[in-house]
Parts: C-alpha cells; sequence; structure tokens
C-alpha cells in the first residue's frame, strides 16, 4: 500500500532534508509551503526547486497573511534581524525571528490538507537542538499537536488502531545540523538549492546568504562540522 | 486590570452571543474573522454588523485559502449542501459540511494574534450540542488545542500562574441553541444581524435564508423554544 504524506516544506535545509526521508520511507508526498510575508521570500523559490529535485506527487503554496499581525522580525519590517551573535546569546530566551504560533498555523493547514488528502503522517522540519528558543520546536509541543489532531479530525475520530492514527512526524528534531546534513547528503539532497538565511542580501547574480543571521550561522557551522562542502553563495566568506 | 481577548466572530448567531459574553465579563475584545471561500460569504457582513454593534477593539478579517484544498459541501461547489434533513440525520456522523481542520486553523490564528496582543483568552463560538457531528466543537479537542497552545507560545511557556495561561474559552459549548438565545437575549444581542444560514438564496432585498439547511433548522428550532420571535428573513416561512 502506498502511503500519502504531507510534508511542510520551507525551501530551507532541514525540511528538505525531512522530504528525503519521507521519500525514502516509501510515502507519496505532497508538499505544503507558505507565502507569510517573511521577508526571505527567496526561500520559496528554492521550496519549489527542492520539490522538484526530491521529488513530490504535488506542492501546494498557500497564502498566509501574518503581517497584518506583525510581532516577528521575520514579517516585520520595524523589527531587525540580529547578526553575528554568538552561541551563548542565540540560546538564550525566545529569538526576536519567532513568529507567533507559527508551526501551529503552518501544522493546521498542513492538517486540513492531510484530511482532504487521507494522509495520516505529517512531516515537519521542526528542530529542538538548533532552534532551542522556539517554543514550537520542541518535542513536548509537537506531541500535544499530535493529540489535538487527532481529536480534530474525521480521520483521527474514526482511526480504528494506531496505523490510521494522525502522525506528527518530526525525524530530525534531536539531531544536530550536522547530523541532518550527513543524513541528506546519504539520501543525495542537492543543498545548493536550499534557502536558510533570513536576510536576503541582493546580488547582482541574484540573491545571497548574509552570512551573519543566527540562520546562516548555524548552518554555516553545521558543514563545517559534517565536513562537508558548505555549496551556499554568501555575500562575503 | 483590563483584559485584552480574541474573540473568534464568524457573524453567526453562536459567536455573537459569545461576543456579547466576553464584553459583559469586561473583556477588551479583538474580534477576528476568516474569508475561507465559504458559500455564505454574507456572513462576513454580518460579523462587521455584530461587531460594530457590540463593540469590539479591533476587527480583522482573514484570508484563508480552505477552497485550494476543497473536501467540504461548504467551500466546494461540488458537493451539495443538504437541506430538510431530521434530527436523527443530522446526529448521524460527521456532515458533509465539516470543513477539514477548520476550528484548528481558526484557533490557531487565533493565538497568533491573541500573542501579538498579549491576550491570554480566546473566546470561540463551539458548541457540542447542535453540532455533535463535527469533532472540532467538542470539549475534549478544545482542551487539546488548550494544552498545546500552552506549549506553542512565548506567552504559554513563559506564564507564572494560572492566570498568565492561554484558556481557550467556549461559554456556550454545553448550551442548548435556546439557552444561547436567552442569553444572548439578556444581554441584548440583535439577532436580526446575525447569519446562520450555509446557503443563502438571493432576493430582490438582498440575501435570505434559506430555511431548510441544518443551520437553519437549528436556528428556527432554537428561537421557537426559546420563546422568542424569530427575527431571521427567510426564504419561504
Amino acid at each position: 500500500m502506498t502511503r500519502a504524506a504531507v510534508i511542510l516544506l520551507s525551501g530551507g535545509l532541514d525540511s528538505a532534508t525531512v522530504l528525503a526521508m519521507a521519500r525514502e520511507q516509501g510515502f507519496v508526498c505532497h508538499a505544503l509551503s507558505f507565502r507569510y510575508g517573511q521577508r526571505h521570500g527567496v526561500e520559496l523559490q528554492a521550496a519549489r526547486k527542492v520539490a522538484e529535485a526530491i521529488g513530490t506527487a504535488s506542492h501546494r503554496i498557500v497564502d498566509v497573511d501574518l503581517r497584518a499581525f506583525g510581532g516577528s522580525a521575520l514579517t516585520d519590517d520595524g523589527i531587525a534581524v540580529p547578526r553575528g551573535r554568538d552561541a551563548a546569546e542565540m540560546s538564550e530566551g525566545i529569538p526576536v525571528t519567532y513568529v507567533p504560533a507559527r508551526n501551529t498555523l503552518f501544522l493546521s493547514y498542513g492538517l486540513a490538507l492531510a484530511e482532504v488528502m487521507n494522509a495520516r503522517s505529517i512531516f515537519v522540519g521542526a528542530n529542538a537542538v538548533d532552534y532551542s528558543g522556539y517554543p514550537d520546536c520542541r518535542p513536548e509541543y509537537l506531541q500535544a499537536f499530535e493529540t489535538m489532531a487527532n481529536l480534530a479530525t474525521r480521520m483521527g475520530v474514526e482511526a480504528k488502531g494506531d496505523d490510521e492514527r494522525v502522525r506528527i512526524q518530526a525525524p530530525i528534531v534531536s539531531l544536530s545540523k550536522a547530523d541532518i546534513i550527513r543524513e541528506g547528503v546519504r539520501l543525495g539532497v542537492d543543498y545548493s538549492l536550499t534557502w536558510s538565511c533570513y536576510d536576503p542580501q541582493p546580488a547582482k547574480d541574484g540573491p545571497r546568504a548574509c552570512g551573519g543571521c543566527d540562520s546562516c550561522q548555524i548552518r554555516r557551522k553545521g558543514f563545517v562540522d559534517a565536513d562537508v562542502v558548505d555549496p551556499t553563495r554568501y555575500i562575503s566568506t
């Protein structure tokens, strides 16, 4: 039996790896991306390339109007994206790049699509190691969402046995960035297609990664730690 | 201390009553409505009138693209809205008017707005009596959402004590339609402003309620049971 799954695909390194993992497990993958007013809209172009390269049965981009709400450096032009923070600073509290209820919203859209597609698995690239400051990247949160999802939906309520329950699959939640990259390399993920930077910089040959935001720093260090050549085009190296 | 609350306001009878209840409890109310491709878009006009009449600090209408997903008679033109079903039929299983993960999506937007507004209460007009077939109107679902919400958000994680926890408030979840109407009448809700019909019928003087869909039938019976004059303009009576 082929099993369908919904994959939340941001265009970043993490969710690209998760898509490749779901494909390896034999899932027919329906990718779901979000245009939520993020500064780094270039990541949606990355999502398209990644979906095509790894292979999905469908790919939807949904408009989510979070700008109207504000409250995050990723969606609010009035809040600056921090640069050049060290590891200690990054691990302190919840960063300004936290978008209120973002994963809850995205998983909810994933749940709606899963129900329509009769997919019982929703894959998400949440990671509690690098993003320890984001409450909605933690395993206890994901577990609570899964419990809620099974009470929320027709498929959850009518599920007969564990096989039919809704599952929030976060296969990289406890992996280091280096381990994620190693897994992706094993699966043939082309990381040059992915985009991580929160603060893209214009360049003649298209946007380049800033190299200094939290996300760039975590990505760079991941490639170094994994001993894999970093294919990212940074504005300066 | 004035407390802020987010109110999910559909324009229907239930959420109008809930808004009035939240106002009576002293909450500063931020109303949130959704344009989700529903056939009965006229309910958004009703939501505006209700918000104005009862009084809100703000009222946002968010676009939620559920039509791209399909799967419900309320958003998919290919699925007919049932008419003239009796109570036994209505109470059987999950109706085709169920919209996949709708309340989960709406509550997630409510949670995002609540976090930006620093509101700890999200009021929702969910009702498990009339809508026993909708999984996402049941108290156990709402409880699970609340648990998840407190793990999902900065305000939930940082809450000091019960007062600061996120609360999903569903004050009419166990009330009969007649009791809801009686409560609304006590609070001065003008039900002529509200809209319930799933299948609006064109008429010279603006859309009228069909009178036969589940929602119309439940509403009509509610006014009869409450012994209150029904101000709804039906296409035929």
